[in-house]
């Protein structure tokens, strides 16, 4: 069994003047993680030949693998294949496939190819190359005493499509890796510092092999059990046991115990009862629609939204009264509750989300500041609306508005058995 | 004048498991180089005593600044506080502002405390208490020889305010920082590759203080024109000469020439013409009107939007003909044109833009595969159709919908006049 440690160095001036955020990192270590081999440290550099090399030497001194990502685009910023020539001791030469690879693409394309894209296809002569089925610029892979190395565009699809089909088979089969293995609870409504206190001796009983990890998510929760190593069989037998014991003592605030989104959850459940959903919203703009139809098969229960930007919107699209809307104004209780009834009716959905807020900067009050929200969740039965008071900026406000929103749907969903 | 290198260090085993994305580094990154200060590094490790220690050692070799986030929760895996006493030679004391920080938090919450939130309120006795004012973590500030380090905790908007009310003015006033300043582009329809050449002439008579950087970015790209040192306003008018430049070499492919998203630049627009604008979304599910509706103030030009996932919205809120839709599909240039019909009269907005099409990964056809779009715009005179094939997952896909949505509305009430 061997305990590989990886790390991984991100390459590009753009990281360093935070124009971009790096978001390969988070999914290269899940999936590394999956397979067993344990990310131990992250490092991003710029696009200087000094600050490579001294990367890539402190990261082999620590890991047996180290993945690198960025620095090969077209542009004359891009410097990774000449250092890594450098560092490997190899000349850059034209690869057949890779030279195909590009020719191809820009025929697709119909776009005319110059003499930078075609460089593309050149690698140093003692690498392994992957193939790049999603862009132009190859994968090299690079051994040194038992150390491994793989060089991958910064391009983050292209990335991910080289990891899933070349790296990750390659690295298992290279590896006897420990068996891992995680289960996921989401909470919503209790805090950190509290919910430690109430496991506290929970945790102390964890065999030395299992990790309990607290993720905080927007208002929301997430506690990870991870079990490494043993005999697979055994290690998940154990994992399971804890797992049930975690879900009892959470039982009063837990959202899911998969690890899926909260939008999600409350989709398995409406797919399970054959119900349908809409949203009406004001001050989310939409993010409630967007988070619910970003999961896979959401169309099966996800009729449709109004999104009621405008005062007109509200009385036109959904049926909310003039007078009530004047007498009230647009964040209030009676106008969330309205929202609701009026799409019902015209979304022709079983269950409906309203919101109406002031987002910020502008448009607070001394009678509703800004961060001042009405949700409102209802059937045809039954509406149930509750008023929230965030204080962050808008756009934090507005995934806080959908959070909660969800949440609350939710548990109306439940409660409605 | 100094020139002052920084490294950031983020702590958590949650980045190494890749549960989080790390937006702290980029954000602080950006705002570190406004100010004059050069990111060289940034590393993330875990919840891990050596590694922290050994991450401190290695960066406060290379830069004068090292800022450090995470690590600072109430639970038992965070260890930065304990760590930072070993390494600075400091032991735990309660500091009273942080203590009525904590206990006024808790009051206005509401909520129980216990002995663990009182523990947040201790620090090394030989830092500098920075005052958190969005949570009850403080912040710390040790020097060590000509070295500084600051800890902050990991929750964005806790740093975010202590960065912008204490870190950075601190930093302003101990170091003469050269002075620096940027200018940015956004592009759409033109490749890196192609560019890269189109622009190499000016790339290479740039003078040595000025650099350009390519920021692919969804199917756009945003060029990044950056000056650092010599004297402020002789600095600014070069920049200001070579900016003219680029933006008229680039003016085939010019979305806006300020650093803002393609929705903000579209909502100056439409502001400055006194004009509306609503969105008829059904593949985006709501993430068009999500983009739009980021910006703060887009309720002066923003009406609404549809999101007509089911049919029989299509055909009930936004007056698609039933025998349209049987007839060309869902995913059709006729649905599409007859959405922004509908929602130009339902929405009362001057132009509408609207989607349809396949995200996946499930839904395609042999006729219309996943990745199939139709995108309109249109105002009361003309709609113009356009169908595009993306070919990546559902989310990138829904993004790429969106932005080049965003982009053929950009075009169209441009021409518009």
């Amino acid at each position: 069994m061997d305990k590989i440690d990886a790390s991984i160095i991100t390459i590009g001036d753009e990281l360093l003047i935070g124009q971009v955020v790096d978001t390969n990192s988070a999914w290269m270590s899940q999936e590394l993680n999956r397979s067993g081999i344990w990310v131990s440290r992250r490092t991003a550099v710029g696009d200087n030949r000094v600050d490579i090399l001294q990367a890539l030497d402190d990261e082999a001194r620590r890991s047996r693998v180290v993945l690198i990502t960025g620095g090969l685009g077209p542009t004359a910023d891009d410097i990774t294949k000449p250092v890594l020539c450098e560092y490997f001791g190899g000349k850059l030469v034209v690869d057949a496939g890779a030279l195909e690879n590009v020719r191809s693409i820009f025929t697709r394309l119909q776009r005319p190819m110059i003499e930078r894209n075609l460089q593309q296809a050149e690698v140093p002569d003692n690498c392994t190359v992957i193939p790049n089925h999603r862009g132009t610029a190859p994968g090299m892979w690079f051994e040194r005493s038992d150390r491994i190395f793989v060089s991958m565009p910064g391009v983050p699809h292209e990335m991910k499509g080289m990891m899933t089909a070349d790296v990750i088979p390659r690295l298992l089969r290279r590896f006897t890796l420990p068996f891992i293995s995680h289960r996921t609870l989401l909470l919503a409504g209790i805090g950190e510092s509290f919910l430690a206190e109430h496991l506290r001796g929970f945790e102390e009983s964890l065999p030395p092999e299992v990790r309990l990890a607290y993720l905080p998510n927007y208002g929301m929760l997430r506690l990870r059990l991870t079990v490494r190593g043993g005999e697979p069989g055994q290690a998940t037998a154990t994992l399971e046991s804890l797992f049930g014991n975690l879900r009892q003592l959470t039982a009063e605030w837990l959202v899911t115990d998969e690890d899926i989104p909260i939008a999600g959850a409350i989709g398995r459940t409406l797919q399970d009862r054959g119900r349908t959903l809409g949203t009406a919203e004001s001050c989310t703009g939409g993010y409630i629609a967007h988070l619910i139809t970003s999961v896979p098969g959401s169309s099966r229960y996800f009729k449709g939204s109004v999104v009621s930007y405008a005062n007109e919107v509200k009385t036109g699209l959904l049926g909310v009264g003039v007078q009530l809307l004047e007498q009230y104004g647009a964040v209030s209780q009676e106008t969330v509750e309205a929202m609701v009834r009026g799409a019902l009716d015209r979304l022709g959905a079983d269950y409906v989300v309203a919101t109406s807020g002031i987002m910020g900067p502008d448009g607070g009050t001394g009678d509703k500041p800004v961060g001042t929200v009405w949700i409102a969740v209802g059937n045809r039965q039954k509406i149930i609306a509750q008023k929230f008071s965030f204080r962050f900026d808008r756009l934090r406000n507005i995934e806080l508005t959908a959070t909660n929103a969800l949440n609350q749907l939710r548990k109306f969903i439940a409660s409605a058995g």
